[in-house]
């Protein structure tokens, strides 16, 4: 349980830091670890569960008087609590519709190498984003690929950032189920697929509709482009092999976090099928 | 071939009558079928390539320069055409980022018995959505249910309309493929169901995983919930099942537009592997 939360005035550094942290996507810190900032009850209920650490919940008023019960008891005595007025409170806060409390996470940013899992949880299964530009898509893909037992998640240099607050929002708490990585450039994806024989399976309008419906069980890696533009041409040259989602009507393109969830629900499903590795 | 476009001042009464058209999702005419406002040339093209009768075109000054040659060619000498400045056009618009060409369609609503089909298109797959609120979840959905051949797609009456404009955005064009009926009552849609010996598979985080891996051959309407709160209860009582998209770790749902394609995705691969019918 921690303390009473701090009243603070609208020129405090906690809001600043806040502000500032919602910005950044995540918040390089020169003592430790990144912070992430996230807001809303759940978020911060699931960040606890995950066990990170909280370095600061911040509630506003009203939040406070809805929320506080709840939350409060959930924090260590380590964690600074602080209460700012409503308005305040909005102002630092880079989310539509804020539910009143907040909180900066210290997030440990994984490695490339994190997402292949430690073998202990079955074949690699990673998603990558390529010049994926729409944050919430981002974070739906990521919620996704937690639900399909994906081993972690790489957002391409090209793509937006993985913490960006829409992203961090959508994606409900998954980022802290399993490692999600940002600004990986192309040719790092390749030699670190290629280093431990992780099949590199690009997808397109024009790929080969057979190649999903078989063979996923296996180590692999995605690669989710844009809607209209595709996987970017390295990144096909790359590819063990470029595939598509049958489809029965051809549609110009499917939304690309919809595209990614299905690939990972089949790759799911055949490892399911294929029995415990 | 139609005419060349005809300048149009601010307070024409073609500006407003976009205007209407996008506030009202489908705008009724007491001269015959209702009219659907699209902006951006793709789907103008679709809507064109479907067979649907363009009543009015309209460009923005630069929409005209950039646009006019590809599109004026397509529309028929009875569209009247029509060109705006650049800011009267973009006030009667309610897109972000207009791209400088609209149109007027006409657009036969199409009714409830629509959706299951003609029985020339395979058993009927249709997906009806409940207490869906984000009309881009909604069009993502639409596009997801054209793209595996659904025969018709059922925007319950606590649904956002599916011809809210950001709604026919995200369907990209899918609304001209298929049948989509807003504002049914669940007891019309159990009702219809029950007439024609359609299952009812209601969806659920806490329903059975089994049932989705067989079975979907079979002439069926999924019914897909708010992501948190998931489908009404009366939806629940009355359906066949109650079914789940089976995961690998709990996450505490998926987004409605992913969950709904999936199992499309899904039926759509058991009746490929039953053969044609």
């Amino acid at each position: 349980m921690s303390q009473e939360p701090r009243p603070i005035g609208r020129h405090h550094a906690i809001l600043s830091e806040f502000r500032q942290a919602f910005r950044a996507g995540l918040l390089a810190d020169a003592d430790g670890e990144p912070k992430l900032a996230i807001e809303g009850p759940r978020l911060i209920g699931e960040a606890i569960r995950s066990g990170y650490r909280i370095e600061t919940a911040l509630f506003s008023r009203t939040g406070l008087e809805r929320l506080g019960a709840k939350l409060l008891p959930q924090l260590s005595k380590h964690t600074q609590t602080a209460v700012a007025e409503d308005k305040d409170f909005a102002g630092a806060m880079d989310v539509e519709h804020p539910q009143g409390a907040a909180a900066l996470v210290r997030y440990p940013a994984p490695k490339l190498d994190d997402v292949f899992g430690k073998g202990d949880d079955g074949p690699a299964l990673v998603v990558a984003a390529a010049e994926m530009q729409d944050p919430g898509n981002l974070g739906t893909l990521i919620r996704a690929a937690d639900a399909f037992g994906a081993t972690g998640v790489v957002a391409l240099a090209d793509t937006v950032n993985p913490f960006h607050p829409k992203a961090v929002r959508a994606a409900a708490g998954s980022l802290f189920h399993l490692p999600v990585v940002g600004k990986v450039t192309a040719e790092a994806l390749i030699a670190a697929c290629r280093r431990r024989s992780v099949r590199l399976l690009a997808t397109s309008a024009r790929g080969d509709a057979e190649a999903i419906t078989a063979g996923l069980a296996e180590p692999l890696c995605f690669v989710i482009g844009q809607e209209a533009a595709g996987v970017p041409r390295d990144l096909q040259r790359a590819a063990d092999a470029i595939i598509t989602i049958p489809m029965t009507r051809a549609v110009e393109s499917l939304n690309a976090g919809v595209a990614g969830a299905i690939l990972l629900y089949e790759a799911a499903r055949q490892r399911r099928a294929a029995g415990p590795a």
